[in-house]
């Protein structure tokens, strides 16, 4: 503490020596993200106890015109939660506020606090018999104020939305160190602009999220698993239908993945297996809900593989007989990211376009970036009842990763103008970050930046919520 | 044309002699609501044509700084879309701008232009099979652009939420008189602030809202309607309880209001009559929608009532056979507003409160203002299902209507802090207009009053769109 020069003293003094880390060894784990993508430094680490502290060290900072860089469960993947090259931040990790305020069947809500993670809500949740439904597969370590922060997408937009949808209010430092008690648990309330909206989804550079009011759902009482293997992208779009049809609302999940992200989690995760007999060119995993049973759930959804298998959409599929399969089947998808990294570098795309093109996507960018990187494996993947598509390029094999990962931006170049061209965007859930910036102002008007600049502008005048992301 | 003086002579350019209107008799149905509750004068009204000669409109507005009234279809109930008594705006009235630029079955959306009536959306998915679910008592004459920028509530919300939930994309024209171009359809898009928010619920006060990408969703296969008498709001309360545990999902409405209501309708509405025997002091209209069949619906909402009925929550009930005895439910629902001004005059709150506070709240709502007003007739009814209550106060039989009238702040006085209280809003779904933006201010903290304004000063800082409401 002592060799602290001013102000990191004062920083420091606020959440107390413990929770202040300056040494290099005790703040690796902050500076990097998973993926080793931004290797930056920072000034301090500080992991405040409480909304009181947040709100001492934003003043502070506004005081010492210092940057702070607010982190959650460090799980985001475009480098908004870890420094930038300008190594002047002070990073504040809300870990520690993690306690669940409040948890209420009857009106159907919870208050959290920014740490709690989205594993420990979801189990709140379901021990009062209610849901959460946002799911991803970082659920275990990424945290509630970073799923809001980023407007958290996942596996149940098809059925539930974003995590948007789910936010009724917010509690949230502002950048001269104010708190805005905006914890509202009403689920109609037309006083005035709807301030949440502005933090959600900002990325931590317009206020520190410090808790959060949402919604719950009634839980459902069955869910029915599927895994098809299908000859294309065209024939998955084909099954989409007939599941949105018969499905309705309670198709809860349709994840799309190529025969290679199967390959690579059966080469790299100890325990899994192939459900299938034989090997298809394209997966599809289906999964529906049901308010009544599980029975009801299951029954939709052989419907739907039935009428498929009929129309000639899909080869073969297997149903989870029971919650363990379930969750192997699902092991199976949520893997993938995982796995690539264990295969070298990989390029990645976090893309939308409107549902129908994607397998024009799929076929025009797999196509394109081959002619330029000869041997690159693509692994398109993801959400395809949202068209959303996690695009990634595995290295070829013998290539140096480096060297791979040097051509980002060219595969980039490659990539995105296809998305545009068929109406999609760049970002669909895992939003701007540093990764991003410098494309963002590529393809929005300059009326849009003009605005996202007055946003920032109005509630950041000085600057200093985490420069250097998104705007 | 030629007697108007600058700068009423280069606006009314913009739109041609045909669409600027300046006589008193041509502009009276622009500047007064239904309820007769705000009086003002306005220098012209503006019927542009296209989304360039709004964005004209904008521009000579901030050049000569004159202030702009944009207008829907005139139905709102806080004064919003008409003249505050400072008499020198422009109403700009968007009905023009009525042409559905696009339906898409197999993406699931719209794109409509601000002036085209909500009812008019409504068919339109409907003839493509599917659902735009916003619904309100004044859909043939309201308009999309004004249910956006007040984020209209409605019958719908319990299932599917607000009008903010079906916007993907807006078209507006900002405070300087450039077009914004956000007419995104995607449902997953995390490229930077989501700005549309900011456009949404606004009233009109940050830009004017030309046309919107909204969502539909699959069209319900079955629909039943049924309508219950109870004993008390406590009852109907219990009822919703059995209604969303047996209904998840697909509980598309539940009603709650008062004998006199029913009443008010019997005596105003003609072909209405009682659909139950006998009298009974509460009743609850019940919605269940089914994605299968109306039969499936059907079975839904009958073991709604019967479980209701076992356990002692309703004491009668009558479930529509067709369509056309459903419709004559709903138009006894949908009618209340309108016979309450036959009735005499009418004092009104927009309020919700959590859900389990409603039946408190009309209570001592009720016996605070008959205490201050004897003969006051409470007539509290509305979206139990959301806590949300249009608790509106009827004159007593012989007052004088402008003598009860002049009691408006007095009876607001009194129920606003017990809805306070309770931890409800002021203004649910109606929003804030002129008639509550006093009453912001007293309900909102210091931190969130200084983010409303920073907002508006960033988005209009010549504050010429829609002075004197919301902020």
């Amino acid at each position: 503490m002592s060799a602290l020069p001013p102000p990191l003293d004062a920083f420091a003094a606020i959440v107390g020596p413990r929770h202040a880390l300056s040494d290099d060894h005790d703040m690796a784990p902050y500076l990097e993200e998973r993926r080793g993508l931004f290797r930056h430094r920072a000034r301090l680490v500080l992991r405040p106890g409480s909304t009181d502290e947040v709100a001492a060290i934003v003043k502070l900072a506004a005081t010492t015109g210092t940057p702070l860089i607010p982190q959650g469960g460090n799980t985001g993947l475009v480098g908004g939660q870890v420094p930038t090259a300008d190594d002047e931040a002070v990073i504040v990790a809300l870990s520690r506020l993690n306690t669940i305020r409040a948890l209420d069947a009857e009106a159907n809500h919870a208050i959290v606090e920014a740490g709690v993670t989205l594993g420990a809500l979801q189990e709140a949740a379901a021990g009062i018999d209610r849901l959460y439904p946002v799911s991803l597969a970082s659920e275990g370590s990424c945290q509630i104020g970073g799923t809001i922060a980023t407007n958290a997408g996942g596996t149940g937009v098809l059925a539930y939305g974003n995590t948007r949808q789910m936010v009724l209010g917010l509690e949230v430092v502002l950048a001269d160190g104010r708190v805005w008690n905006g914890l509202r648990t009403l689920h109609k309330d037309n006083t005035g602009y709807d301030l949440k909206q502005a933090f959600i989804g900002s990325e931590g550079t317009l206020g520190i999220i410090t808790a959060a009011a949402v919604r719950l759902l009634p839980r459902p009482r069955g869910r029915a698993v599927a895994l098809a293997g299908l000859p294309s992208p065209a024939a998955a779009l084909a099954l989409l239908g007939i599941a949105r049809t018969i499905g309705a609302g309670h198709l809860t999940a349709f994840e799309l993945m190529p025969r290679i992200a199967l390959d690579l989690v059966l080469r790299h995760m100890p325990g899994t297996r192939d459900p299938l007999d034989a090997a298809h060119p394209w997966y599809v995993l289906a999964e529906v809900t049901s308010s009544q049973s599980h029975d009801a759930a299951n029954d939709v959804l052989q419907t739907i593989l039935a009428d498929g298998l009929e129309a000639g959409h899909l080869r073969d599929a297997v149903l989870a007989d029971n919650l363990a399969q379930a969750e192997g089947l699902w092991r199976l998808r949520d893997s993938i990211s995982e796995v690539q990294g264990r295969e070298g570098g990989s390029i990645k795309h976090d893309v939308a376009v409107p549902i129908a093109a994607v397998p024009e996507l799929i076929e025009r960018g797999s196509a394109a970036v081959a002619a330029a990187l000869p041997g690159v494996r693509p692994v398109p993947f993801g959400h395809l009842g949202d068209g959303n598509l996690h695009f990634n390029f595995t290295q070829p094999v013998e290539m140096d990763r480096g060297a791979f990962l040097d051509r980002w931006d060219e595969v980039n170049d490659i990539v995105h103008p296809i998305v545009l061209d068929l109406g999609g965007t760049i970002s669909a859930e895992h939003g701007i970050g540093q990764l991003k910036r410098d494309l963002l102002a590529r393809v929005r008007s300059e009326e849009e930046m003009d605005l996202q600049r007055a946003l920032k502008h109005a509630l950041d005048p000085q600057g200093i919520l985490n420069p250097g992301k998104v705007v």
